[in-house]
């Protein structure tokens, strides 16, 4: 940590800020420049609140020279974490293909969904029980009857299930239920719920990026589930908010190698919540295989046209059948294989 | 709710989706144009989700003619709404000043606080006792502990008690404790916690801002807790999160009009949060008030470079009493009395 | 063009509006809904300023149903454009790989990177010689006389030439001397500059998007130079601007489905400005080719520690080598051929 | 400047970073942390670029601890600087009060809202004779022909010019009929038409921001028209580009305490482009003024229902009018007389 000294602060001054940081324990080292003195604290500094030094009338600004995070910081543990996700593994040279519909809406539906996803090659198998809408009026999902609807598609095809959790009063449901407990973008910052998820949650959890959190936000979230308990945290990027608005979301595709060198967690894309539109979703798909991602997490609908939600951004079957094979061939190009 | 159609759609197809919409009981109504046709649709529209028409491949896009949201909606409720506070009446030509640390750390801080506040002329004293932070190794507050601290303060002085809710487990807590129970921004789409925030919370609801919330999804959220069963919201702009990296978050004193224009509810602003610097804290909030604005939300901290949390944003007493003398002559000017 | 009128506008004011379009040669057709009235106009739209019908009391808002550019627009020319490069062809299944140091900095330097790009597949070489800083102490770059080292680099290796262009001052240097003239980032809406080019400039010209311009405003300076003379125009993203400051933009591959969508003109990505890391160019470089995009603009510099600007994201020769490499067997995947 | 090693880097490594430093006169100062070693540079650090020493692999990264601009820096000019505009003096305890047509369209109209501002308490005009428009098909503005105009609007007023540049070619011109030549906020980082400015431009400059420029860059650019001669820069803040689409853009009118603090340059604030809505104006002038602004530049049209550009933001002479009188009367408050 150091703290960057306003001009012409005198050196009394700057020796009552250091003597401070010195009474915690901390080694600090002043380096007097032509405009301005610089002080570099050494030793453990998560225990200094750089707020509270700001804070003196006379220190410009105080900056961090190492990451807040430790669980989840790739300095720490070099190699991949490979996440165990019911027998599906997710991370190093395995790629993890999530598909299904946004909504559940039927057994049938779900059903039918799931052969035709597993039988293009997917090994996961995603669906919205409990829905984060903007809305209060918007369909909020099937619930408890979802999840079973789920748990009836995996004993018929022996996929995984991925879905969303919004509360942590269904987190022992979900440990029973679901193989992949989903975080959604919207909760990303539900500390609560992200440290309940930490302590109760026997499954791994996907963590979706925040709408506009930075990178560090977002590891820092997986940071408070690691923390707490939980240390399986694939991260999930699904687009950001910026000014453009004929997208939903602008996809930001230089998060898989960011979060690969700032972190061992996993990463894996979903293009179809990030464009909001079906035509998006294969350009980016490939392209996300081709940066290095750990996973695709697709909507796949066999009726886009009567789903419930999200329907411009599903793929039919046919469609993902063909992108499956296509990222195939690109994964087989960068080292990963389906 | 306008459907546009893609260049060159049949007649036909376009009689497809237009009779799809009038079997669910509405009125449609087709213009052709040269290079596009349109249907606009006459009714009830709150039962379409333009996303399943979208998905139709002769569809290009489908608009939205009026405001989604009702209960929040200026136009089916001219006047101003006025909220009770515990006593302090919120909106019309009504100030509200709620002043305070940003987290409780001491009865003797808070109550020291407090009576500085009111001197100064606050009418609501704030202060954390559940803290959400980006990290999981920064201070979180004082829980329960903290919010009898507020109460006490509250016997001392009189002031009613704003405060942070991060959970639905203490709703009953602080309904019991707490006279107006903020929303703070990271959960302002936490639809759960907004649901049973608008059922069991017997208090009237500050509701922050998200980051990168539009004034519609902000609104949307207020929605969600009046539909749920309470009616009594106060909105709250802290600053958005931009590009600008100088400031924590750029203040949006264009909520002010906007907000006033869309709904009946009264908008408060935290200078404090979106700056996250102290000076900028005395300009933001005389410009709030010029702005027309309900009430400031201002941290007040009797020893800034000693707070636990967010020290370079609070203003001192006296530095807060200098400004409220300014803010008196300023709202007088507007039309709103301190 | 759809105008939605104000909820209980009087039938009288409607027509006011109405006639005053129908007076311009229109025909108008108006739908009485519920809450609000609408009215679809019906001819050649571009002759009506939305904003003057916008500005009447009893408007809500104005719609436009199709897009603002005709020259770019996909619609009226559904095949792609092929750009001929003085011999190399950009567009179709053609890969543009446009590699060279940011700035030319030296003879010997721009030799010898352009037969080290020449050897990795490159068929294009960039080099700034008039040189965008933020800053007025920063180095301008060489000016002229870094056009004539880059005309003896292509006369060395046949390798056509890339170089920005920042004042109408020196086009016909340019037309002289240059293949392809870049409009960089920060010049995108110097309209004086786009219509000089589009009137003057008898090369193709590569236009950059802005920091923060949406797609229709990109395409809508495309149609600038388009309209002013210049039918030549490839489009490239260089990531745009964001909250996010780990990387210094955010690299928008979704462009390159949407660009392709909306109009016919090449679009080629640029991953070494977008991230500002040399480790984001080989993964993105990679995504963007999966992705379908007409080309890439590399930098690549024999010795990047000593460049004079932008250093920290180039490649050197011998990872430009092996990137070229994984490109080609992407680009075949895809339908590309290097 | 402080340079940031990777963890674990050798001795011998960071001594060879720090002698290439010293070899260019430099004094050096090594900080070895537990976790990182840090080297701080002490003397003119203005000559050294931080990307070429941030691309030495075993830099992390390197940091400012002063800023890049000098002629604009309050520290080095601690009196706020005060802009004679024609005798109208804008900066200190002077309002600037800017209003006029966004575009020039006839002598009669130009002259009659120069005169119905003046009334009101306009003591500068403003009015477009070049306009940048994003469509091609727009209007452009009236050039040459305009600029008489508003001189003889001058003539018949005496109210100083203000009008846009947008090309280098005609600096002689606006020298000789303009009083305040504006840059717009495309053109912010035009930097050959800045440099141009700098040199030839014998009247001040108000320089807007640009739609996503940060504090820094802005007051680059107003460095570049400094260095380059021209001392005399007003900045004007016209709202950044966010998510939100409500609004044209969001006005930050935290720029004003941030560049009062930063630069000794005046500020100035137009909320009428901001908006793009004319019930903004009022609330977000009267906001302006309050956080300590140097002036306002309004759009006011005698008919908006008819301008060629921009009428919904535009104010009515009789609105304009009653603004002005609480301007004055906030500005009072807060020491500014008009």
């Amino acid at each position: 940590m150091i703290i960057v000294f306003k001009p012409k602060t005198s050196e009394e001054d700057v020796k009552k800020v250091s003597s401070q940081i010195e009474a915690k324990g901390l080694t600090t080292h002043i380096v007097v420049g032509e405009d301005v003195t610089i002080c570099g604290i050494i030793g453990d500094t998560t225990i200094v609140d750089p707020k509270q030094i700001e804070v003196s009338p006379v220190v410009e600004r105080v900056m961090h020279v190492s990451e807040p995070y430790k669980l989840a910081n790739r300095a720490f543990h070099p190699d991949d974490s490979i996440i165990d996700v019911s027998g599906v593994k997710v991370g190093g040279d395995h790629l993890a293909l999530i598909a299904g519909p946004c909504s559940v809406e039927s057994k049938e539906q779900v059903i039918e969904i799931a052969k035709a996803a597993k039988a293009a090659g997917a090994n996961m198998l995603r669906g919205g029980a409990f829905k984060p809408r903007t809305s209060p009026y918007a369909f909020q999902g099937m619930g408890t009857e979802g999840l079973d609807i789920l748990v009836a598609a995996k004993k018929e095809t022996g996929l995984p299930i991925v879905s969303e959790l919004m509360s942590a009063d269904y987190i022992e449901e979900f440990n029973e239920k679901v193989d992949l407990v989903q975080i959604g973008a919207r909760n990303m910052q539900n500390f609560d719920l992200l440290k309940e998820v930490g302590k109760r949650c026997t499954k791994p959890v996907l963590l979706k990026r925040g709408l506009s959190s930075t990178y560090e936000e977002w590891i820092m979230s997986a940071e408070y589930i690691m923390a707490s308990g939980n240390p399986n945290v694939i991260l999930c990027e699904r687009g950001v908010r910026t000014f453009e608005s004929y997208t939903r979301n602008t996809l930001d595709l230089q998060a898989i190698p960011v979060i690969k060198k700032l972190t061992h967690l996993p990463i894996i894309i979903d293009p179809s919540h990030a464009g909001g539109k079906w035509w998006l979703v294969e350009p980016m798909a490939k392209a996300a295989v081709a940066a290095g991602c750990d996973g695709l997490m697709i909507e796949v609908h066999n009726n886009p046209e009567c789903a419930l939600c999200d329907g411009p951004q599903s793929l039919k079957p046919k469609k993902y059948t063909e992108l499956i094979e296509q990222i195939r061939e690109i994964g087989h190009i960068v080292g990963k294989e389906v």
